[in-house]
């Protein structure tokens, strides 16, 4: 006799467990939940699940989620196209998106390089990132890489390579965040406020 | 354009944020996650999700969750029919299977009466208890409901209705769990441990 009683139940459950931060109590919480709504609910979930995994697809230009060929922000001819922001991965696109704040493009490396892990520059989407240098017209690359050893690698190793194909290279400002007390934030993050100060007529 | 840039990922973790516990942070968390895993992870969660509810099976006898007629307790021919736990759903079974103490069999209520939530008896499993105790020889029924106040009503209604046709009624012993120390217990259950209490030749 299974665990649970049922092998359904169980094949759900330890499915539900191979999710990230999910453990077997909530894994079961889940199922036992999904039992007393209507079928139609089970069906939708995992439907989305499977579609998502088997549809998805990445823009050919710079590599972030997309139902198309090009996605939505690459597709959008509002957008400028003379500005390139580097990130990580798809999160940090959505993280910059809905500040509001960015009208450019994004070029999606898919990671950073770390030794470590062996994740080295030809693992990264760097020669489609290089092709567009070449091809677009990119006035400025922001990079938009996490404040780690990995990323300030990253941050380096694009710089010396690309510094000579594009007329600017910048990095988004890092400092004591809005609403935080100085007193409060740790040491690397103030000194770094500090020496990248804005003057008045910048920020105004 | 939708907020997550594909509507595969927005169905995605739409879905998921309907599972109780989980916020659209966590659910885009999760998707994430399965789009950086084989196609064959998000296919065998999806499917598991989908065949529990529509395959699941509630025994003929019991209520409790089965993949067959009957649930493996009740099929089991070692188990004591004479003895039946009432309780309130099947995470109550798996509980109580757990401990491995006990070897009756078990009724699964599929709730607790609760006029506030529009529930009464005829909402529960209860008119199948009745044809068990007609027809079965059972000769205790434990009640192992909810220590509130529905599932004291509960108690008190299948008592009442119950008590000419089974030779013992009794409830799972509520007291200071093992291990707790008695200044921290509260004070109705150190109460309740304090009256129930145990002579020593029942319990050694």
């Amino acid at each position: 006799m299974s665990n649970y009683l049922s092998r359904l139940l169980d094949d759900a459950v330890n499915e539900l467990t191979r999710l990230p931060g999910i453990g077997r109590r909530t894994a079961l919480r889940l199922a036992l939940h999904l039992l007393r709504q209507d079928e139609l609910q089970s069906e939708a979930l995992g439907n989305a699940i499977i579609n998502l995994r088997k549809g998805v697809k990445y823009c050919s230009r710079c590599n972030n989620i997309s139902d198309d060929e090009l996605c939505g922000i690459c597709s959008d001819h509002r957008r400028d196209v003379s500005l390139v922001c580097v990130v990580e991965d798809i999160r940090d696109v959505m993280a910059i998106e809905n500040t509001g704040q960015y009208r450019g493009l994004y070029h999606v490396l898919g990671g950073v390089i770390s030794p470590m892990d062996g994740i080295g520059p030809a693992d990264l989407n760097i020669t489609s990132l290089e092709r567009r240098i070449e091809t677009e017209g990119i006035s400025e690359l922001i990079m938009a890489l996490p404040a780690t050893t990995e990323g300030d690698t990253t941050n380096f190793y694009l710089f010396k390579r690309f510094q000579e194909k594009v007329a600017t290279f910048s990095a988004i400002a890092r400092g004591v965040a809005i609403g935080d007390e100085l007193e409060f934030a740790d040491e690397i993050t103030l000194g770094k406020s500090i020496l990248n100060r804005v003057p008045y007529h910048k920020s105004f």
